[in-house]
């Protein structure tokens, strides 16, 4: 029996940060679970990178993922946006590295194609094919089905490399 | 006896962050230690992260800083090198909050003003200064005389709100 890869995607924000677990056997793909971490806009930067950092690695250490995936990010916002979005980007991307998982990323439209088959797909699409994909996760938000959507497009990729056509 | 204030300031980076420790004893000043953490340019993006924070929280381990101080950002560069130095600046300021700390943010001028007496030195002024404060810092690289900078600035502005002039 072909060992299953559990693959943690990642959809960072410093208010919200989506999180989405699948597991990937041969061909198959299984939903694990998904979930948003938050940070308290009340409180200082720092204690909100703390917060979603120690938040997600709790996630990780609860589902033991073997590897992870992340969304490159847009760069065309306002700079103090971009700012804000790197430094939460930086706290997420580390805690998979502080768990010794390697952190694939992939383009926004390489993750729609991979779901929807077209690159210019708009959120609701990825959603709702995102929950044809993984009939078990049932309803999920915006920011965990970027997540899960890019663990899946991971899942394809890997196999890919696995596999080389050529 | 007034108790000394160990204070760490940080210059973020991804290549090279800079760090200053200085004790703040009532009106006294007195240099601690400063170095740089770096990461390698050759490994993945997530264990660069990884690598800075790592290294940063061992520093912090082994002096035992109370408060710790970061100058705030310009985002008036490319956004990929706003993005960039967002995620180094989210691990790094990730180590204080990890170890308890508070981070005091300081805008780049108020720095050079409360360390040259003018908003606009440039590099090389703040550095000669930071020397002539701290004689026992030696000869500091540029990127350890801007940590020192913060952290002296921090231990000035902490004052003023320990014994407010109103």
């Amino acid at each position: 029996m072909t060992k299953a890869i559990r693959i943690i995607g990642l959809d960072p924000g410093l208010r919200n940060t989506g999180w989405g677990i699948v597991d990937s056997i041969g061909n198959r793909l299984s939903y694990v679970a998904h979930g948003v971490v938050q940070s308290n806009a009340q409180d200082d930067l720092a204690q909100r990178l703390c917060q979603l950092n120690q938040e997600l690695l709790k996630v990780i250490n609860l589902y033991g993922p073997h590897e992870a995936a992340v969304e490159e990010t847009f760069v065309n916002k306002n700079p103090a946006s971009t700012l804000k979005l790197g430094m939460a980007r930086g706290v997420i991307l580390l805690a998979p590295a502080q768990a010794g998982l390697t952190v694939g990323e992939y383009a926004a439209n390489r993750v729609k194609k991979s779901i929807v088959g077209v690159g210019h797909a708009d959120k609701n699409q990825v959603a709702l094919m995102v929950q044809r994909l993984l009939p078990n996760s049932g309803i999920v938000t915006a920011d965990a089905a970027d997540a899960l959507a890019v663990a899946i497009c991971h899942a394809h990729y890997r196999r890919i490399q696995d596999f080389p056509l050529s």
